[in-house]
């Protein structure tokens, strides 16, 4: 498929069969996502991948009744990363380890420190849709099919996955395969989306 | 190329050739970026490109220096839709043309004012970073280069570009072909990413 096709394709999936993902499939998955790219490469998320059953009901609690939460195979939970310390420090190891010339490194960190107080927990959470974004899009490239959810009690998320304080829950993914046949494609038309 | 090989491939392109993208290739990218997939899928966004030269030396003084911002074939201005009140009433529109059974129709406005409240800029502004994510990846996918970037002055470009002030410019998507290497892959690692 090429990439309009994969478009075309990709649905929000609410209803999944009772197979479970391969694991090939799910690393696949999460390599797709750890290519997603961020502002100044900075990557400021963390995903937790629940497979487990009794996990997931205790999450559908928290969940709006959304049953494909605990229907589907695998329930990735993207959270953004609101340590930005943490966050700047990491991605400066990943520079040196990449053999990253110490000038472009230097350039990056300069302005990362630069704009520091910009980058805060709304601007973390908008990075996070990138990858949630690049996940479902990259799930049906890859062969299978997810649903990504906002509605969700991310305190409770936080409580039932022991997450700490500065690891905030943004969105939901359920991956898996699918049952049903897709709705008809809805959307805006360029002439509306164009200014 | 597949999806992997895309991601692998895609760069934040700092040098453009002085090549202007033929209008069927712009054309394609507004197709990718008009299927982005949102909450409760209501596209939140609206896009300006600008191909006039003029106009992009202006955007430039709004820019930090960014020679990309004029070198580019076209720049498109990724705005949010803040108007929460047009961006539902434009989606129901858009169900309705589609073809969407009633049900589903009531339901998804259902939400959507139920959940009224928590659609607010910080909302819109996140569901343009899906579309940009889509852009960037997808311009690579169609055999181009872009450079996203969100360091610019939203304030001077509204002014630049007369935009009303619901329509909050987010983020630019520079595209073209690019003429440099690219850099190492720098990428946090799986057992980073994951929790």
């Amino acid at each position: 498929m090429n990439y309009l096709e994969v478009l075309m394709k990709r649905y929000a999936c609410r209803n999944f069969k009772p197979i479970k993902l391969p694991d090939e499939k799910v690393n696949e998955l999460i390599e797709v996502i750890r290519l997603t790219p961020s502002a100044l490469n900075l990557q400021p998320w963390r995903i937790k991948i629940v497979k487990d059953e009794m996990v997931k009901e205790e999450l559908f609690k928290y969940s709006m009744g959304q049953e494909h939460v605990r229907s589907c195979s695998h329930l990735l939970v993207f959270c953004a990363n609101t340590d930005i310390d943490e966050v700047i420090k990491k991605a400066d190891e990943a520079m040196k380890r990449a053999g990253l010339s110490e000038e472009r490194r230097q350039h990056m960190l300069s302005i990362a420190y630069a704009i520091k107080d910009k980058l805060d927990r709304h601007w973390a959470r908008e990075q996070v849709f990138i990858a949630l974004g690049n996940a479902v899009i990259g799930a049906k490239a890859l062969g299978f099919d997810s649903c990504p959810m906002t509605g969700f009690d991310p305190g409770g998320y936080s409580e039932v996955l022991g997450l700490p304080r500065h690891i905030e829950p943004v969105a939901l993914c359920a991956i898996g395969y699918g049952e049903e046949a897709p709705t008809p494609k809805v959307r805006l038309s360029k002439e509306e989306i164009l200014l």
